[in-house]
């Protein structure tokens, strides 16, 4: 504790890193307000009519940020704990990436879209209000959703050929009318994902009677089907509660398991 | 009961705040209806095209209406078994916050329209008739949803973070387009809402073919996300019912818990 | 069995309500396809541009059918084992609705559309594939959403009011806009249903920022709203199969119950 | 293993029908990538505005194609084992299917589109990458979906008679309207089923109040009953996991029954 550049990177640690110190407090209020001006520019940039004087002082201040943040991200790096795992870490590349889009606009305009990716930081405004029970829902729903992700992926395999059938045969019944919106398969296609996911633009909508009795018969069709995909979830959510390991069983093969057993006795299977 | 004053403040109390009164269920009904056609009037005069006739004959009667639910609120004031409570109460407020709009209107032209407020007192309705176990279930229900809060703010929080990411990249596409209805990101998060969500008013919709393909991949995300509060929900309703305390078991650490415990004699759970 | 006018009464009986006869099933299905020839007339009939022959000989038909019905309505009537019972039963009720518009058509001409309750009878269908165990299904169907009433009961309430506030507060916001579509309250509410529902015609939609934003909060809050009958729905579902009396235990007070027991011998829950 | 023409037959088979060998394995690839460019090839060729030169080419391209096709088809029916059980198997058919429409194409001008049948053969996809316990989630899947069937029919019966009724009475309201969209009967019920399914195409939407109120409730109509096939599966997936017959009771009498056993031994009841 005597040498005192290392005390100073550790006070900067615990400003930047902590959230129990009323310096990291501010610091991660600062921030957030920061991440979400720049995005506030962005989307007020995005407008294609804005007076001179307003785009110029939005650069201006998105330049001002874009300094804030780099000197924000070489803080982080220079009193990270282990600066490698920091900087190959997930909230390190989140947060170079929030860096670098302005520099990379020198080279490639379109790159300064990137800047959206700023908005991923705001998931640290858990860190404001000290949720972090939050965030382990946050990983029950994905654990709940990630154990379902078989059947879905079946499923979807299954809409996606479903589509592209339902699609072509509305393309051979309606492209006969004189303009008609279907214009050709690819059309159709996204015409009946529309449909079958209820979304319903109306910018392509069938003309003939016997479109709209297929049409009909793939709306009743979206209606069932948009049961399955609620149906997985919320049978693995209700399962992550009703967990039968917890209730001394495998879910396999029903054996008895004891409390701290990792996998099934009789059938190996992992709990 | 000699104080006759007192006497006529009960009788009051016993028409305005009962329901199994013949009295007190003559007066809920007529206010129901006086509240109804107070909300009938506020619809028409919104409408531009009246007649002077109309419109005069409207604000009389609103004007009368008005004067009717000021005598209510005081009478309600009056009679109240504690004042106190009552004004500052929930019901009171409302009740308060009925009877104001029309006088503000005097300083706020605006104000008018919080007359809109008046259609909350129709939650009196149950009091007509005499369902109240209805709002027992209303409770549960808001229970079964105040418990799946966390994780459904969570989900929320995902859910923004990816509208602004989808809403920009559908804005880097589409902008190009002459005529493009994708005028600005603000535009195009909207209009990754009104996908993701499957309204789909299709005032703004995608007409380049790579546009059209991300917006079937939204489209299909939204399909699958429209699951997940759904999950949630219904989890918790489930549990309600499954309740775990009365499977006689803590439903954090499963260990066994008597019926009068109101904590988990192993953990400390809040039963 | 001698009197031969009472045997010919049975004798109709047996081919116009059974089921399990060879004459009684081909009854059955050359009604089905009468009621199906009906209804197809009157869709025909609504289409505005028809030349004349074809509504000569549509009305001929329809005159036809009509004839066949009330012929089929008194044989019913004749041989019904209790023609009371018949004639004031739900079944009977439909059938001479059945056959009433066209009569009434010549005192009232909008009456001719009664005839699409027609449609009704078509769930005499079950009985020509003897799907009897389906209507048994249809009924646990009810049972389900029947427990859960009084739950969607209050939601809607709920929904109602929160419709009302959001669509005023709607029309507020972009009534002031030149040529807008919010014209009166009224249709303000109207399209705070049509968002909220995930249903979006795009008829009518939010052209100020400010409206938009709302819009977007009234999508998300729909999304999540459409959940809860969901849950109520499935939950009651679940509830029906994993029955609580039939696991032996009173679903109010978790008392053991015995099989035959219609109340709970603790607390007197029906059971 | 002497007889050379067999062996090369049995080699053949390993190459076009196994999935663990690497031939095997590089064939599989190369076929799905041959039917994705066959599907990409009709997209392109259906669009009406085609150069020449790309339309020849494109041309060519299926056409060469199709002779792989064929080649492969007649190779799998010469290698496969059984013959009779390839050719007359669902996957024979499929591939056949997959063969045949350009040679129809000589005599029937549309049946190029039933090419489009190759998008089945994608369900090959699986084999690639080993996935067959993917397929197993499928089964299941439909093994829920299916044991739900009898439920879903009923109530798409309902909603059949519920629609052709709503879709008339708006058309009694709507159709007095000068250029009302709702023309006819039909068009009225097509109406019907996009407002109740929640897709809301906004082609036909109803302008006058009455309509609008009715709309209104036809719409939350809809939002509740989306929420009832949706239960019915979700009752159905939990119940394959809280199965009752692993839980050691009969699903309909509640009886014992051993694990071995395929009916209940009280009610016969299949397991």
């Amino acid at each position: 504790m005597k040498r005192p550049i290392w005390l100073k990177r550790e006070h900067l640690r615990s400003i930047i890193f902590d959230d129990d110190t009323p310096a990291g407090r501010r610091f991660d209020i600062v921030l957030t307000i920061a991440i979400a001006v720049s995005l506030i520019i962005l989307f007020i940039e995005s407008s294609p009519s804005l007076p001179y004087w307003l785009k110029f002082s939005l650069g201006v201040l998105e330049g001002l940020l874009t300094v804030l943040f780099t000197i924000e991200y070489i803080a982080r790096l220079y009193s990270a704990e282990s600066r490698r795992a920091y900087a190959l870490g997930g909230w390190g590349i989140i947060d170079l990436m929030a860096v670098l889009p302005p520099y990379l606009a020198f080279f490639l305009p379109g790159a300064r879209y990137l800047l959206i990716l700023r908005s991923i930081r705001f998931i640290r405004i858990f860190r404001i209000f000290r949720l972090f029970s939050f965030l382990n829902e946050g990983e029950l729903l994905l654990q709940a959703i990630g154990r379902s992700f078989h059947k879905i992926a079946v499923y979807f395999l299954f809409v996606f050929v479903l589509v592209i059938c339902l699609g072509t045969l509305m393309f051979i019944i309606e492209s006969g009318q004189p303009d008609s919106a279907f214009r050709d398969i690819g059309t159709s296609i996204y015409w009946a994902i529309t449909t079958l996911s209820t979304v319903g633009y109306g910018d392509i909508t069938p003309a003939t009677p016997v479109g709209r009795l297929l049409s009909s018969f793939i709306m009743l069709l979206g209606y069932t089907l948009i049961a399955v995909p609620g149906g997985i979830v919320t049978a693995s959510f209700i399962n992550t509660t009703n967990d039968p390991v917890r209730n001394g069983r495998c879910p396999r093969c029903d054996a008895k398991v004891r409390k701290g057993d990792k996998f099934c006795s009789q059938c190996g299977e992992k709990l």
